[in-house]
Parts: C-alpha cells; sequence; structure tokens
C-alpha cells in the first residue's frame, strides 16, 4: 500500500487499488439498496479518492483505528457512509458481510457515519464540520507528537459552509501540514448543480486565499490521485487540499452526473444493470449478525486533585474568573488540559490559563463553530478541550454541539456573559437561551456555579466527566458563599436557608440567588420564612431531593432565573418535579420576558421581573 | 455630498467630510465616557470610512432613512455603534445632543445598535452577520426596483466568522452589485492582534477568491476612501470590497495601534487629553430627553385569502409537501412572498413555490446562517420571507435567528424532518431540539402541524403575523385529520377526542397525534377513555382554556413528543399549566430520551418511547 521511495508507484499497485475502487462502488449500491435508501451516487463520485487515501496514502491498525499513532479519516460528507464503511471492511476492521445491514435499527453502520463506528471519530452527516474536526485530530497529533496524517474528504455542495472556511484559516494558521483535505467536486448538490458546478479553479483560489497548498485533480485518474495524495504527504509548513474534478455517479452509465438521483438507493433492477456495468461481484457472504459497535469510546483521563479554591467568604469574585483559575489549577495536574478560545479570553478568563501554560490554549479567532469541532477532535485525540466563548455565542455553534453529542465527544464549554446581569452591551451580548440549548442536547450535564468556590468546582468536575459539560458563568463580581471545602455532588443543589415553617421555596441558580438571599430577608423582616435553593446543577437534577424541599415549603414554589422562561431552570424544575409526582401548590416562575435592553446591572434585574422585590411579591401572592 | 460627473472631489468637499470624521471621533469618544463602557478605539479606526460613506457615497432622506428608495448602511462591527450613531446624528436623523444618552435605560442608543433606531436595519453585535443582512437587502431593492445601494462596514476580526463568507459566495452568485463591503482593518481583536494584522493583501485574495471587486486602500486617507467609494458605485455586475488598512484608536497618540484597548472606554481625564490632540470641540447642547425610538417598526403587508387547503379526509399527505402548496397559494395572492433554501427545496418542499414562480425563491445552497440572515434584510425591504431547511440544520443559525429577534424581524422559518420519524438517515439529520430552540426565542410563534390542512392554514397565518414564526413540519405522509374549512386559531389547540369521563388528557403534536389517537382506541377498548390534544401552536399556549381540559382529566396528564424531552411540548404544556395554577393530578411526559439511531420510523417511534403502546402504558400507570 506504499509508494517505493521516490514516490513511483508500480503498475501492480495501482491495479490493486482500482479493484478496491470497483469494490467500493460495488459495496456501496448494493447496501444502499438493500437498505432501501441512502446516497450511492455520491458514494460513486468517491470511490477513487477514498480507495486511494485508505489503501495507498493512510497507514493505520485495523485493529485499533481510532489510535493516536495511526492517520485518520473523516468523512465530512457524511452522506456518503456506504463508501467508507466500504472502505473500513476492506481494509479489515469489520467483515464486508456487515456492510448489507447498512441503516437497520440492529446495525452500528447507521445512515450517516457515528463514532460507535471502529474507524470513525466524529459523527458527520450535518456538513461543513469535518474539517473542524479534521484541524482538531491534525493539532491533537501534534500534541501527542505524533507523525499521523488526518484525511478529509469533503463534498463540494458542503463547501459552501462557513464553516469549512473557518477550519481552513484556523488549520494554516496553526500550520498543520499532517492535514489533507481532498473535496470531491462532482457538481451536483442535492435538489440542483452546486452554485460553481465543475468550476475547480474557484475552489483552489478559496483555499490558497486561506494559506493552504492546492492542487486540481481528475478525481477519477486513480494515478493522479495518488500522485496528490503523495505530494500533499511531502509537503511541510501548510495543510494540503486535493481539489478532484468527479462526477457523481461516476461509472455508471445511468446515473453518472445525472441530476435527480441525490439521496435515491436504486432498485433491485437497476443494481443489476449498473453492477452489469462494472464487471465481476464477488460474493457477499452472509452476516452473521455479530455487533461490531466500537466497545472502548474514549474517556477523559483520571487526574489528581487540583489545588482546592482558596477564597475568604464574602471576597467578591466573578465565576468567570474563577473558571479561569480553575484551568489553570487542571493544567497543573493534568496534561491533556487544553484550551479553545474565540478571541474573548480575556472576558472569559481563559487567558489565566494561557498566561501559566502558553501552549495549552489555541486562539481560534472569532469562529465559533470551529472552536467546537476542534475540539471535538481533539478530545478524539484524547486530550480535554474547554471551550469557552459569551454564552450567547455558543447559539453559533449549536449544531456543531449538536453533532458532538452524537460523536459522544468528551468536550467542555464554558458560556460567560449570561443573561441581562451583564448590563450596558445590551441584547446581542446577553446569553438568554444558553440553558434550553444546553439541556436539550442528549446525556450533557448543565452547570451553573453562583460562587467561585463552586465554579472552580465544578470545572473540575467538567474535567472528569465523560460528555458535553456546559458551564454557565456570570459577569457580576459576586460575593464567595461557599467554603474553600464544600463539595458539589452531580445532581445536587445547596440549601442555603431553610426553616421548619418554610412558606414557600424559592429555586435559583447564579446572580439570582443573591436575589433570592435579599428576597430571604425582606419577607423575613415581614415574618414570612422561605427556603432558598442554590440549583448549580441544572442537568440532571435530583428530583426526589428537591421535591422533598419543595413539599416541605408546602409545595409552592419560585424559581428565578436571568434566562428566558422557556426551556431554563423553570421549565427544568418543573419537569423534575412532575416526574417525581410532587404536588404542586402554586407556582411563580420568574424569569426574562421579551428582548431586554442596555442598562445598568441591577436595573435590568429589576426592570426584566428577577430582583428580590419580584422575588418577594410572587411569594406573597402564592399566600 | 456627490462628486463632480468627473468624479473629481472639490477640496471643499473633501475638508467637509474630513470634518465630519473628526466629529465622529470626538462623539464617539464623549458619548462612552460619558456612558461609562463602550468600544471607543473600534469608533476611531472607521472615522474616515464611515463619514467618506454617510456624507459623500450614501443618499438617503434623513426623515425616512430605512426606505427602501434610499441608500442603507449595515454595522456588522456593531460594537462600534457609537460611531453608527454620531453619524446618523450629524446626518440630522436625530440631535447630535441624544448621542450622550447612549447605554442608558432610557435611551434608544444601545451598547450595540437595534432597528429601535432610524437608521439601523437589523440588530447587530454578534459579529460575522451584517454582510448577509447587506445582501438581502441589496435583493430586496433589486426585486423591489430600486436603485438605491447597500453599504456594510465589517471588523477584521468578525472577517473570521464563516458567516461572512457564505455571504460573499452569495452576493457574487447573485451579482449583487448594489452592495459594497468595506472591511476596516485595524489589526487588533478583542484579546490579542488578528490572524492577519495588516495583512490587507490576504483580505482582498480572499474576497476575489469570491468573485468580488476588491481593493485595498488606507483606511484614514479621506481621498482614497472617497476614490474607492466612487469607485464601488461605479462597478457592475459583482459587489465590491474595499479592503481599508487601519488603525484601532486612529488619530490618539496614547491609544493608536495600541493593544488593551478594546472595550474600554476614556476615564475623563484621558478623554481630555485625547481631545486635546483633535482640535476644537463643539459645545453639546443638554438633551431633551425626547424618545428617538423607531416608531414604524416593519409589519407584513396585507392580502387577500389564498386558495383553500383541498384535500380529503384520510388522504395521506406529508405536512412539509403542505408547506410547499401553501407558498405556491400564497404566492399567488401575496407578491412580496419570497423563499431562501439550502439546497433541500426537494425535501423541504420549497421547490412547489420556485416551479410556480422562478423568481421568488432564491437559492442559498448549504449555507444556513446565511439565508437567515439574508431573511432578515428582505423582511427589512418589505418581502415576506420563507426560509426552509430540515429542522437540525436551523441549529447551525440558531445565533441568526436570535439576532433576528432581537432585530423584531418578520421572518418565518420552516424546519422540516423532525423527530425520529425520519427514520433510516438517522440523528445527525433528526430536529430534536428545534422546538427547544425556537420557543426560547422571544416573541416567536412556534407552530407543529399534524396535518396538511392544519400545515397549509398555519403557513398562511406565518405570513400574516408580525415577528418570527416557525413552523416544523414532518417527512412522514400521514391521513389529513381536518376538513378544509378548519380554522387555527393562535394561541389554540384541537381537541380531537373527549367524553365526559375522561381518565386523562393526552397532549401530542405531529406524528405523535397519530399515536395518540391509536392509544385512544386500544385504551377505548379496555374502558378507559382519554381526552386527545392536537396542540398545534406550542408558543403561545392557551393555559386556561388547555387547563379546563386538563381539569376535565382528573388533572392526569400524558404529553407525547418526537423530541428531546427539555424544553419542548411537554415542558411548554407544564409551563402553561402551572402558569395558569392549574393542579396536575399525575404526568407522564413521553419524548426521546438519549441520542437516537438508524432504523424504520415506527421501529423508532416505538424503541425511543413515543409510540402507541407507550401512551397506553403512561395512561394506565397515572390509574
Amino acid at each position: 500500500m506504499t509508494a517505493t521511495p521516490q514516490g513511483v508507484l508500480m503498475p501492480a499497485t495501482v491495479e490493486k487499488i482500482r479493484e478496491k475502487a470497483r469494490l467500493l462502488r460495488i459495496h456501496s449500491m448494493r447496501a444502499t439498496t438493500a437498505a432501501g435508501s441512502g446516497h450511492p451516487t455520491s458514494c460513486l463520485s468517491a470511490a477513487e479518492l477514498v480507495a486511494g487515501t485508505f489503501f495507498h496514502a493512510m497507514k493505520f491498525d485495523a485493529a485499533n483505528p481510532n489510535s493516536t499513532a495511526g492517520d485518520r479519516f473523516v468523512l465530512s460528507k457524511g452522506h456518503a457512509a456506504p463508501v467508507l464503511y466500504a472502505a473500513l471492511a476492506e481494509a479489515g476492521v469489520f467483515p464486508v458481510s456487515r456492510l448489507m445491514t447498512l441503516r437497520q435499527f440492529s446495525s452500528e453502520l447507521e445512515g450517516h457515519p457515528t463514532p460507535l463506528i471502529p474507524g470513525v471519530d466524529a459523527a458527520t452527516g450535518s456538513l461543513g464540520q469535518g474539517l473542524s474536526v479534521g484541524a482538531g485530530l491534525a493539532l491533537g497529533a501534534r500534541i501527542e507528537r505524533s507523525r499521523a496524517r488526518i484525511y478529509v474528504l469533503l463534498g463540494d455542495g458542503e463547501l459552501a459552509e462557513g464553516n469549512v472556511w473557518e477550519a481552513a484559516a484556523f488549520a494554516a494558521h496553526y500550520q498543520l501540514d499532517n492535514l489533507t483535505a481532498i473535496a470531491d467536486i462532482n457538481g451536483l448538490g442535492q435538489s440542483e448543480r452546486t452554485m460553481y458546478r465543475h468550476d475547480t479553479e474557484v475552489y483552489r483560489r478559496k483555499f490558497e486565499a486561506q494559506g493552504w497548498q492546492a492542487e486540481v485533480i481528475d478525481g477519477h485518474d486513480l494515478a493522479a490521485v495518488l500522485g496528490a495524495l503523495d505530494r500533499a504527504s511531502s509537503t511541510t509548513g501548510r495543510p494540503q487540499a486535493i481539489v478532484a474534478r468527479t462526477e457523481k455517479g461516476h461509472g455508471i452509465s445511468f446515473l453518472a452526473d445525472r441530476e435527480g438521483w441525490h439521496g435515491k438507493a436504486l432498485s433491485k433492477e437497476e443494481l443489476e444493470k449498473a453492477l452489469a456495468e462494472i464487471g465481476p461481484v464477488p460474493e457477499i457472504p452472509k452476516d452473521d449478525g455479530r455487533s461490531y459497535v466500537r466497545k472502548s469510546l474514549p474517556v477523559p483521563p483520571e487526574f489528581p486533585a487540583p489545588a482546592a479554591p482558596d477564597y475568604k467568604p464574602g471576597q467578591s469574585v466573578a465565576t468567570r474568573e474563577a473558571y479561569g483559575t480553575a484551568l489553570r489549577k487542571l493544567a497543573a495536574v493534568n496534561p491533556k488540559i487544553v484550551a479553545l478560545d474565540g478571541d474573548v479570553k480575556n472576558s472569559t478568563f481563559a487567558d489565566v490559563l494561557q498566561k501559566a501554560y502558553p501552549d495549552r490554549l489555541f486562539q481560534g479567532y472569532i469562529a465559533e463553530q470551529n472552536i467546537v469541532s476542534a475540539g471535538v477532535g481533539l478530545a478524539a485525540q484524547g486530550q480535554v478541550p474547554f471551550i469557552a466563548t459569551f454564552a450567547c455565542f455558543f447559539s453559533r455553534a449549536y449544531d456543531q454541539v449538536r453533532m458532538a453529542a452524537i460523536s459522544r465527544s468528551n468536550i467542555n464549554l464554558c458560556g460567560s456573559h449570561c443573561g441581562v446581569s451583564i448590563g450596558e452591551d445590551g441584547p446581542s451580548q446577553m446569553g438568554l437561551e444558553d440553558l434550553a440549548m444546553f439541556r436539550a442536547i442528549p446525556g450533557a450535564t448543565v452547570f451553573y456555579p453562583s460562587d467561585a468556590v463552586a465554579a472552580e468546582r465544578l470545572t473540575e468536575t467538567a474535567a472528569r466527566l465523560p460528555g458535553i459539560c456546559y458551564l454557565r458563568t456570570s459577569r457580576p463580581k459576586l460575593p464567595v458563599l461557599y467554603a474553600s471545602d464544600e463539595k458539589f455532588p452531580v445532581p445536587g443543589f445547596k440549601v442555603l436557608r431553610q426553616s421548619s415553617g418554610d412558606r414557600a421555596i424559592v429555586v435559583a441558580a447564579g446572580v439570582t440567588v443573591y436575589e433570592a438571599l435579599k428576597a430571604y430577608e425582606q419577607l423575613k423582616a415581614k415574618g414570612i420564612p422561605i427556603r432558598v435553593i442554590d440549583l448549580y446543577c441544572l442537568k440532571p437534577i435530583d428530583a426526589t431531593a428537591l421535591g422533598q424541599h419543595v413539599a416541605a415549603g408546602g409545595g409552592r414554589l419560585v424559581s428565578v432565573e436571568d434566562h428566558y422562561p422557556e426551556g431554563g431552570l423553570g421549565e427544568a424544575v418543573l419537569g423534575a418535579l412532575t416526574t417525581g409526582g410532587i404536588a404542586l401548590g402554586g407556582v411563580r416562575r420568574l424569569a426574562v420576558t421579551g428582548v431586554p435592553h442596555s442598562g445598568k446591572p441591577d436595573e435590568l434585574l429589576d426592570a426584566f421581573g428577577i430582583s428580590a422585590r419580584h422575588i418577594v411579591g410572587a411569594v406573597e401572592q402564592l399566600g
């Protein structure tokens, strides 16, 4: 599978790879026809590109295809999954017979790739994210001093996605010469021809404008493909793009470059006709039903306890600042901690890490999509990424977070500047939907610390937990509430005020905890005792324990959050309690309704209904 | 404010504009110092660019600055708001005295621009969206046969955002020669120098690679600025980029090109020192406190009733298909209807509109961020945009939707292929968080039709309603439930089954309505009557009316949704009912938990716990 030292390929080798390309075509068509759906023509355009990459360029252990030591392949155009599965099978990762289980509920071979499949590092299928994942893998390989190379196959349709060009700029900036993008320019999108059709020069110019090495080839000329892959692997100092002119449906007369064939499996008759055109078809043995679901999905590495929080009670510290301190302490005990920044590190305090460990922070500039998906790539190389920006700007990368969850990726995200409490910068900078976003990510853990001790402890917990962890931090400096040795279990909450005669329970988090404490004092002065809960963990919620407190407050519940009413703390609590069968004796949910405005933080908390005054009013209304 | 016919500027004119640039600097620094926060140095780099654009290039009516007849300006680098406000004041849109109210709660001049301010068409401040808005404005001007031009000022930091390059490709594709991008390359980001610092050639190459006319100028050489603006306005066939080398903080010795000054207002002492450097400072009269909040925000135009739905009860039609039919019927009676597609028009059925009215659909290719923000621009020109893609892919553009809400924009979004009911394509293609997303958009209306009649009627309603409307459509063909003359008020729901002895209420929407109807039959056979609700409108919800039905079912509630449990139908119903004070006698929320898998639609509905069988079980558990 390798070239001679001079890079001259033996004809026999080329023939062997050509046969692999032919087999990839056969497998892709057969599997999709058996499934009754799928994207065979998108596989046919890529057959030579994938065969050349897998059977000439790549060096990896088929028994351990997700190793940092080996080359990796990211199928950014995830709808061509069958051609990837065919290549993995032909490479010996799982038996060829398994291909015929494509898209069945019982099979690991889903309609689009997921990391449940050996050899896949990230889920793809939402287009335009694979190059960021590849850049993260390439950066991770460099961190781990692996000489492995990363190959990313992109479709031309997805080159319209801005995320691709964020990734391209990032890869060039970090001089990721271990990264090769292969662009399958078949000129046909889903619903019509692509913007640039077969104008491969446009794509070359776009990659070159980003600082990439780029060349245009005929993607069905196998010698040209192998030559380009060789030139790519010997390029230093910059990533490489192979812009390949191809035909969708190539190799089959009635499919090649035809519109109307996107995402359509061939009928049995069409399949027979197609197979007759491309020579002998191998027997495929019946699948034995054995599952090849990847057993060892990555888990974050264990590490010793970092230095404990060191604050004085009442000291004023913003949770965003404590996040930076926590990162620095974590990095001292865990060499895998890395940070990704979107040019706001002096606001999120990720720069505290960078100042202590300059090589642990990667600057992604103002390109949130790329830093999230690059984080997925880094995690797949065993790193523990912390990605931070303003909470509201993660809405820019929500699709990338969604795909990270489908990727079962271990990434941690910190959203600072949540809510109206940021003040004068106004609504465009206020994260008011981030809790809804991250709660709706399957398997995610959602933290919302109210003080610096909680922020440090929960940052540590995020580094230990598998899956996606979201940490919501606040802009204002607020008094430290907890002792340095306080523990913050998951799930969990803190009861800050309680008595046997509590007339209601107030559930708050972050900045509203302080409003609830003020309300407690005001109500106490009126002879109305309330229970105050700091719900530092919004997902999961310990419904049973919380329900007991609610019951003790007569079922009267006030939730208060610096977030819109939908999908945030209030609904999370309602969902947990009703699932737990708790009888509610009256509910008031205080949250920010309508688009907020610039103003002073305290002015805004009051104007948008989440200040102590409103909590007092809500408790009194509940009677 | 105009050049001679030969394009040669009179020295006096140049001097007048130079004085405007000087005033913009003074106003920007004074206003931010008065506010105690803001981004004066980001204003200083743009002073000549903004002065040249407003006082030389642009032609608009200061009394009506948001008119389609006039030129428009989009401040994509929204943090430079003070320089925009200063230009609007100097142009006579509001008094200069008003500038000193910057960032106050009582002022329309927020930290970042919003369309509450006359002369602003879209909220900016989340970077990298303005060029898409500008492209939409330019396209809208062309549709309305206006000869007006659109100017977009971008910062170099935001040129890292992929959204910018999606917009650039779109604008070139549609040959928007009425669109000029002005890139303020000051080389300094928020937290450090930008990726390319002052390498203006990189930006020129990037714009040229997209097919733009591009030139590099010294952005502080006013004659160069005016010359470039003249050349831009006389360019035909392509959009133009003016790549301007500037200095952040230009004009003030201790600010120019200095790091550490991003987002910092000058102290009073620093301000005095700065003002002393730039010559005579005009007296600013005390503001009279009068509000200049824009009175006439756009509202969708009225139009006659479109052709009614025309289905036979029981006929199998997918709601996504009915959406396409509705668009076609709407376009026949409303000339402002336009559609934006992300190369999935044959899946969302937006192509039904295109087949009937080829010039009403704009192909945005696979670039969801751009089509949403371009929609905001189109709406600001009085069009009624319908933007459709798979529901899950709107997660790609969630920040753009968020900003559209802050923009008070009238855009309609249709997300198809929701939930596990899409089947074999797998989780990457399933919209399972879209209800959480869109519910958390302030002021948004969220529809989820279960049959073709509802889908048509609600599409019409979306075209009439101001603000953001989201319509969730489904992939499977399902029986028509409603008569063609059925009405679907907002808020509202339909009671599909009820009796006086109902033992529980089942609230469903979309595909789960059919599962609930099956469960009704199965439970009826067991002698257990239930009430079945089709909650076609998830936001707003008529809590009082819904609560009466829940009470009639003994307070026993089952919600069932093809969505994750967080932020969707179940939490929406809980939120509405508890706010309404309804006593719940037991709740079961059925939703998709965990990352789903490829498989057959029915298999997945059952495997992920939202089929008829699970509804029956939930009702029985409630006792």
